[in-house]
């Protein structure tokens, strides 16, 4: 593991709770700092302020990347994406989850509790910290990711 | 199908222009009007221009709905994400387009054209199209998802 993935935000909602914990027992394995955002329990919240608490983790440096977890992983992930600094990709296998980081330069993993099972989402979380940026022709792709919406 | 939903516009990279395609084909067999946003060959373009384009078209009412493909939906999904008034929803299944509807209100679809092949995306558009959002505890958290990004 390399120095600019240091410390991992991971955030949920009351759905993604039990994943959570599961990904952030894998991230301390790893020997990673965890910068746990919540939720703390399976008490209801709501996805968008988990969401944006994470961005706001990763924006200002206090995390290099992070995980997001709810039910589907979409309302979360597009709650993240919200903010052009941050790239919150939505995986459910490893192959997604690989590409997204060749690609597109992920530094968020985004994840459905729902959907996927606790396996799948190790074999996400591994594939998302082990594969770097191809670079190349995504360079510039993912840079464009960076400007805010046009106005209109 | 209702009038809310009678103008889709549809978006991809060369990546999805195959897919893009076929479901402009399925929105016209189902009698709704497509606005086909590009790209209209297999020539390289980068998805974030597709992406925005599809975004503009929602937010200024040109179209009601959407549908945006790249190689794995990931990078266009972020893209169109970015602007506050846009939902889109990657999805992978018919169970998460029926979710990202019910649950996230989500006005366009996002597919993985190297992910799900041209059935699973059919399928996805069938859920997509014909499933109300569910309302309830999730209108506030859809409400939230309008908010743009804290400053900072």
């Amino acid at each position: 593991m390399t120095e600019q993935y240091r410390i991992v935000a991971v955030a949920s909602d009351h759905a993604g709770f039990p994943h959570k914990r599961v990904v952030a027992e894998c991230l301390a394995e790893a020997g990673l700092e965890v910068l746990d955002l919540g939720t703390y329990d399976e008490a209801s919240v709501d996805y968008p302020d988990s969401g944006r608490a994470l961005a706001e983790a990763i924006r200002s440096g206090r995390a290099n990347r992070g995980v997001a977890v709810c039910g589907t992983g979409i309302g979360i992930s597009i709650a993240i994406n919200r903010y052009p600094e941050v790239r919150a990709a939505l995986c459910h296998n490893e192959t997604t989850a690989r590409l997204a980081r060749e690609h597109n330069d992920a530094n968020v993993l985004a994840l459905g509790a729902r959907i996927v099972g606790t396996e799948v989402a190790k074999d996400c979380l591994r594939a998302f910290l082990q594969t770097p940026f191809a670079g190349g022709r995504h360079g510039p792709r993912v840079d464009k990711l960076g400007l805010p919406p046009t106005s209109g």
